[in-house]
């Protein structure tokens, strides 16, 4: 299976996300959308810092080409 | 619906944007239309720093790869 | 109106580019052309540096995907 | 052969992978699958830090603009 | 004239190269060809640090996306 | 002759290769296959520290969209 489908096997489920961006750019939320390009729609998201839930950011949309690792959260 | 979608339904609202760059980088604006690379024309934008509303910086056109998230200002 | 068209009716007047790299790198410059890229050829370029012109480059290309923003200069 | 024919023939043998980051980012893991972007499903992924196994991921897409370098692991 | 077509009227003659990097990164060198992307093959390349020729690197290609400005040397 | 083909002409000799990361990446190898994208794959490949070779990564896939420059090795 190829990785953007692997992705689109997680909608409706939690996922982690490492974004790029000057400091280590942590999310978790639940995957309502994805296209081919990896741009993805979550819901519920939260900023991890230090491996702590630290803000809360409700409803964003994520430019897949700044996207680092995708992991589902078990 | 599609992650480009969904930006485009907040077309007329208000946006948050955190871009790429040196150091954490976030605006505020109204959205004023988008396209299929998440090119983001933006109204009334202000910059954000800690926080607060630092700069106004007006009618801005913000590069879609340097997008890093968006998120809709409730 | 689509970003890029919007950035097109720049042409022949001043605007204000944030470019990507190390450190905040701000350009202002007479727009000669633009691409759907948004690669621009500007004209009469300055480095801003601290609020301040800094230092003059004349004319300029710069490459579409390492734009932060384009403003338009009041 | 091309450069991602050879990630192809790398298919369920373990790699190392170089991402970019603030930081760097090193992870090792079973290549699961691999698309004409470089994208990258792994599974058993660690992170390595300083040389050592740090970190237990699991099963994480890569996105293969992201990726510095691939590297078979003997 | 669009922006690449611009450059293409630069080849044959001197350039400075502004490229992507951890620090701030300048090349001179004669434009010998450039496609669409803004890929550059560039002869009697050296690299400039702190305003001075620092180092003779010779026949070079640059990788367009990670070009940030290109302007003729007078 | 165009910046890839010009890439596509060393192959079977040894190039440098400066990639993008948090520090500045130098690599060192002989050039096995590229592809329209600039992605590479090197044999023999080894990491440049300070003008030294450094550490030996043998044979690596390197993508083309975070290569900075290239040259070949006389």
């Amino acid at each position: 299976m190829f990785p953007t489908k692997k992705v689109q096997t997680l909608i409706g489920s939690k996922i982690r996300v490492e974004m790029k961006g000057s400091e280590r750019h942590l999310l978790e939320g639940t995957l309502n959308s994805v296209d081919d390009y990896l741009n993805l729609h979550l819901l519920e998201t939260v900023e991890i810092v230090d491996g702590e839930r630290a803000r809360s950011l409700g409803s964003v949309i994520l430019r897949g080409n700044n996207i680092i690792l995708i992991s589902p959260v078990e």
